[in-house]
Order: structure tokens, then C-alpha cells, then sequence
């Protein structure tokens, strides 16, 4: 089965070979290993100098909540840029935990924008900190990550990236202008198995963070001090997924590291984007603002059916049946599905993929009736 | 490498074997072995008709937090019988939530009273619910579960079980008297590798909690109707961590059950504590409240080391360099270590490690200086 979703996803047979081991998880190998692990995902986004990798047991989720516990003080206030339903998560995310927040919509097809950012900004100097989805997987779309970040540091607030569906492809550099605490998990770019999430956090800021987490399996203050201290996990990590997720890094590095992994998503998503559009399909987004990493596409209006209705689920169950796993919509207001173009897939299965819808529209009936071979058959 | 620790525990191949496959997380097969896993862990102890499982990301700490996070409200108070490292911490987990807490505390060798605490229950009416953990990791203790549980039911409040050590191995049945809440984790006594935790819930309690956790990540009820609206988890779950703790349920069930894999726990226990015994080191607890899950023994006071002196750390790497991972002692009081009874490992193993201490003692002296060998070198 290959898994065309926002992850967990198709992974390498390696990665999953690296769980067949036992790990003692106080023993100086499993350390070793954890260390390894810290290292790398720093310098994925350059943060040798300044920043520390802190992982956490959990889904993205999990560190998402560890950061806003543990870098959000009771008097800071939490400014979230939301164009899609994880904006919508991490402000709802600060709002039960009783910090301040503020929230800032742009609909789901547009991206921030960082003029306006600045404004906000400058109006309220209760805003310590700024939240931004960097790749909203609601729909695929990239927001503007270095113009938010140097109008950010401009105003002297600090910015919280989550990076959960760019980390490991798009670059990311928390250098210039600075980011102050980046997130992800080990599930999605990085090609790992789920069961870890991290943060890449600035050491200056998270030393100073000690009293705010009323978590204690969240706090990212107390789970880093110990990796410090004695190179363990402060709670049972899982081992084995850990084991993976380090053979996952080495073989980015393998790859090329995330330009080359960037590179093939980018030939995937265009692969896919082709033939879907020459099947009849239409992009959600408008492509100037689509990640290479998760395409959303509406449902067809007709469809060879019955009743001439799509349904995504009797779609799904079709791909699935041809050996591929698609993804739901998340879109309140159209009807959409989406394809993902991460994980350890590439052409090949790209273009079997098409084969098979093709196959399901019939020989050469695209989904709104029309020929489905040829430009003209865009449907944009 | 033979893991003889609390946990990550050395599996059996067919629990890793079981993660090589990749999972679609939102994928009916996926909520099927979801299904699957819930179903398994409520009748392990008896709570098919009035209980739900609720697994949860993350370690057995996470698991004790979303279950103090979800059902303690802001006007219930907690009463946690401690002996032991994990009865402080879920003690200081609550606290650290702000929801009322107090602690009652017995030596680390002692079991909890159980009239000692109905005198409590019964002198403070606040109290709400009663904090116990079954089998303390931090010595081996096993508590005087069923006494407590009586006690708790006539007065009516609600028992919390951490059941870390002791789920699918040391019987438990929540029906009468009654339990509230059990919780433990995927590698403990299940023998699954590590990164789900779990909880068994009486059901209509845990309807009645919808609105007490400012967690989002553990809040136990919003995870619990997330299984029962969808079959899903509601943030990605560590699919290949799932496969294996289904696998290692399976595997429970080959083998007996609890019960069988009690006895092989009881009989790894014997022969350790016998050649133990025999090359003159003491058990720590006295024998009639030791569990047979993991041991802890006293640091022995002469050593045939070049100063005569045991160091842990030399000691540790020296069985080790032989195939064993042992563990650190957890007391502040006493120089102790520990060795653990449970994971895929049965006698052959414990009989290997006997030689392999015998060996690193010298031919025939026990660690005391005296002969090693026959009754007379027990040491107690």
C-alpha cells in the first residue's frame, strides 16, 4: 500500500528495519543514538550556534502544546496567523491552556500577510510571541516564511514556526532572520515512522522558560535539562521509533539532504498536478501558493457513477483497492480531497497512480465529461 | 542484548516483525487494529461491560497526567498513597495542574495501609478520588490492591490504579469491588515495545469529565469519543507502536494469559532470587511484599574490585559486556540496584546471568567475602 496522505506515511524498508532491534533506553547506546538524533535536527534548519533539538513522545500535536506550555509565560500574549484548521489548532491549543492569544484569519486559499502582521504588531505590545504554519497541510499552501519572520524580529517579538509538513524538504533557517522555536514530528518530511515530534528552540529563550509549563509530560524545559544532564529521556521514550528516525536522517542525508528531497517532492507534485489537470481535475489553491507537499483538488462536479455523483469514500475505497491510500478534504466550505507527494514514493508511483483514476473515469472520459487527454482538458 | 529492566523490555521478534508494515492512520484497517488493541486491554481486566479503553501517545507518565488532567475537576480533590517514586510523581502532576492534592506516605519497603486510609476518607469528605500504584517500580513492591479498593468502594470515592508494572501479568479486575480508572503502558508487562500508554475507564465517570482537562493533547474524554465517533485517533498515532502491541496481545493469549505469564514472571523471579541468595546478595524488600517483576537488591558492601569497593557503573557495564542490561537503583537512602523479572525472558536467561555474576565474583566467593555458594551465603 502506498500512502499518498499528510503522514504517516510510506517510509523506507530501512527505516522500518531499524525497529527490529531492543533498546535499553537508560544505556549509553540509546543515548548515543538520542544524541545523534538532537544533533541532526539542528542543523537541518542551522542551528549549531544557538538553538537545541528537544524531542517529545507524542504526535506534533504533543510538542505543539510542549512549546506553548513551556515558552509562553502567563503575562505573554500569543498572536496566531490562521489560514487553515493547525492556525486554528495551535491558538485553541494557548486558549485552554489560559494564556492569552489573539487570533488573525486569512481565508484558506490565501497567505498571510505580513504587512498586515506588522501593523498588529505594532498596535498591541502585549504580543510577545507570533505562531505561524509554515506548510498549512489543511490545504497545501505555503505561507511567507521569511517575511513574517524578519518583520517578527523588526519588532522585536519572537516567532514560533510549525514546521510539522515542511521540516527536512523546504528550507528553514533560524539564523537570519531569527526563528525562535521551530517544530515538527518525525513522521512527515523527514520520512520517519510517528511516535516522536520536536521543537528546534533557541537556547537562550528556553533557559529562560523554567516556570511556565503546569504540564509535566509537556514541559520541554524539564525534558531538555535532562538531556543535558544525562543524555536520557526524562519518561520511557520509544525506542524503536527513535532507532527509525535516525536511520530516516541518515538517509536524507543520503539523498542529498532536504534540497534533493525538496527536489523530488517537486517533481512528484508536478507529475501529479499534470495529470490530474489533464484528467479534468482543478488545484484547490492557486498554484503560486501550493507546498509541493499535500495537493488539495475539489471533487469533480460529474463523475461516471450511477447518479453521476462523486463520493469521495467509494473513490477512496477504488484507489485503495489499486493499492493506493488518498486523504479526505479538510475544507468546511468546498468539497475537496487531497494527495500527498511526501514520504518514500516517487514518478513512478505517481504516474501508476494516474493510471488508476484514469482507469476509474473510464478510458478517456475525464471527471467532467470531457475528453480527458490534452491541455484542453485542464479544467482551471 | 537481554534487557532486565522495568522497561523498554526485550520483545519477542514477532512484536518488531509486526512494524515493518506501514499503516495508513486514517484508514479502516488501522481502526480496526484501533478496535482490536481497546477491546483486548478492557478485558484483560474484566471491564467489558462497564469500562473503555483509552490508549494515548507518549509514555506511562503521559497517561497518568491526561487521566488526573480529565478526571479531576477543579473542586475534587486527590488523596495519593505513595510509597514509592511513582506515587510522588503523580502527586506532583497533580499539583502541577492546580487541582487539590494530598499525599500520604509509607517507607519504601512498607505497603499502604488500607485502614489507615479509610481513616482519611472517612476524617476528610473532600477527598474524591484515591491515587494508588499497584506495583511501586521503585523497589518492586506489589500494594495491597484489593484491600484499598475495598475500602475506597465503602466509602465511596474513586480509585485511580497505576497499573504500570503490573497490567497483563498481576491479576486485576475493576467489577467489585470497583476501579475507577487503570492505567499502564505498552511495554511494561504487555511485552510491546514502547510508545503508547493506556487507561481503562469506567465509563460513566469518564462521560461525566468532558469539561475539566486544559490539555488538548491529554484530554482522555475528547480522545475517548474521537475511538467511539470515528474509530480514530485524534492526532497520529505511532502506527507501527500500535501493530506491535496487537502482536504482543496475541502473544499474551498464546501464552495463557496473565496468568501463565504471571507464573513465568513468578518463576524468573525464584531462580534469580535464589542464586542471588546464593552468591550473597540481599533482597532490599522483604520477600512477602516483593512482586516478582522487578527485584531490588542491596548493594553488596565488599567487592572483589582492586578497593574492594562495588561501583554500579562497573558493575553494569561488566554484565553488559555479557549479553544483560540491568538497572540503577531509584533509592536515596540505600545503595541498591535492580534487576528486572519481565519482557520475553525466561529461566535459561536468569541461569546465564547467575554465571555471569558468579564469574565476575571469582570462583567461589560471594560478594561479602564469603562463600558464594549454598544457603549458609544467603546474606539475609
Amino acid at each position: 500500500m502506498i500512502l499518498l496522505t499528510p503522514g504517516p506515511l510510506t517510509t523506507r524498508l530501512s527505516t522500518r528495519q531499524a525497529m527490529l532491534a531492543d533498546w535499553g533506553s537508560r544505556d549509553g547506546t540509546f543515548a548515543a543514538l538520542t544524541a545523534n538524533l538532537r544533533d541532526r535536527l539542528v542543523q537541518i534548519v542551522h542551528g549549531e550556534k544557538t538553538h537545541v533539538a528537544v524531542p517529545i513522545q507524542g504526535s506534533g500535536t504533543f510538542a505543539v502544546e510542549a512549546v506553548l506550555q513551556t515558552l509562553l509565560g502567563r503575562d505573554d500574549k500569543l498572536l496566531v496567523l490562521s489560514n487553515g484548521v493547525y492556525g486554528e489548532r495551535m491558538a485553541s491549543i494557548a486558549h485552554r491552556l489560559g494564556r492569552k492569544v489573539e487570533i488573525r484569519r486569512w481565508p484558506h486559499s490565501s497567505q498571510v500577510e505580513a504587512q498586515e502582521v506588522k501593523a498588529m504588531l505594532v498596535r498591541d505590545a502585549a504580543i510577545t510571541h507570533v505562531g505561524l504554519v509554515h506548510c498549512e497541510t489543511t490545504t497545501g499552501l505555503l505561507n511567507p516564511l521569511a517575511q513574517v519572520a524578519e518583520i517578527v524580529t523588526e519588532v522585536k517579538r519572537h516567532l514560533i514556526l510549525d514546521a510539522m509538513s515542511s521540516f527536512g524538504a523546504i528550507d528553514i533557517d533560524v539564523r537570519e532572520p531569527p526563528i525562535s522555536a521551530v517544530l515538527s514530528s518525525s513522521n512527515k518530511c523527514l520520512e520517519g515512522v510517528p511516535g516522536i515530534a520536536f521543537a528546534v528552540v533557541d537556547k537562550e529563550l528556553l533557559s529562560r522558560s523554567s516556570a511556565n509549563s503546569s504540564s509535566t509530560s509537556l514541559d520541554l524545559h524539564l525534558q531538555w535539562q535532562e538531556f543535558e544532564r544525562s543524555g536520557q529521556w526524562r519518561f520511557t521514550p520509544p525506542v524503536q521509533v527513535v532507532a527509525a528516525t535516525v536511520e530516516a536522517l541518515e538517509a536524507l542525508d543520503r539523498e542529498g539532504g532536504p534540497q534533493a528531497r525538496l527536489a523530488r517532492y517537486q517533481e512528484n507534485f508536478s507529475i501529479l498536478l499534470t495529470g490530474m489537470k489533464a484528467l479534468g481535475f482543478r488545484l484547490y489553491l492557486d498554484e503560486s501558493v501550493q507546498a509541493p507537499i499535500i495537493a488539495t483538488f475539489r471533487s469533480p462536479e460529474f463523475w461516471p457513477s450511477r447518479d453521476g455523483v462523486f463520493r469521495f469514500d467509494d473513490f477512496y475505497a477504488a484507489v485503495a483497492r489499486r493499492g493506493f491510500l488518498i486523504y479526505p478534504g479538510k475544507l468546511t466550505s468546498d468539497e475537496t480531497f487531497r494527495i500527498g507527494c511526501i514520504g518514500n514514493v516517487s514518478k513512478s508511483d505517481f504516474e501508476e497512480l494516474l493510471r488508476v483514476i484514469a482507469d476509474l473515469l473510464g478510458a478517456s472520459e475525464g471527471p467532467t465529461g470531457r475528453t480527458g487527454s490534452g491541455d484542453q482538458a485542464g479544467g482551471d
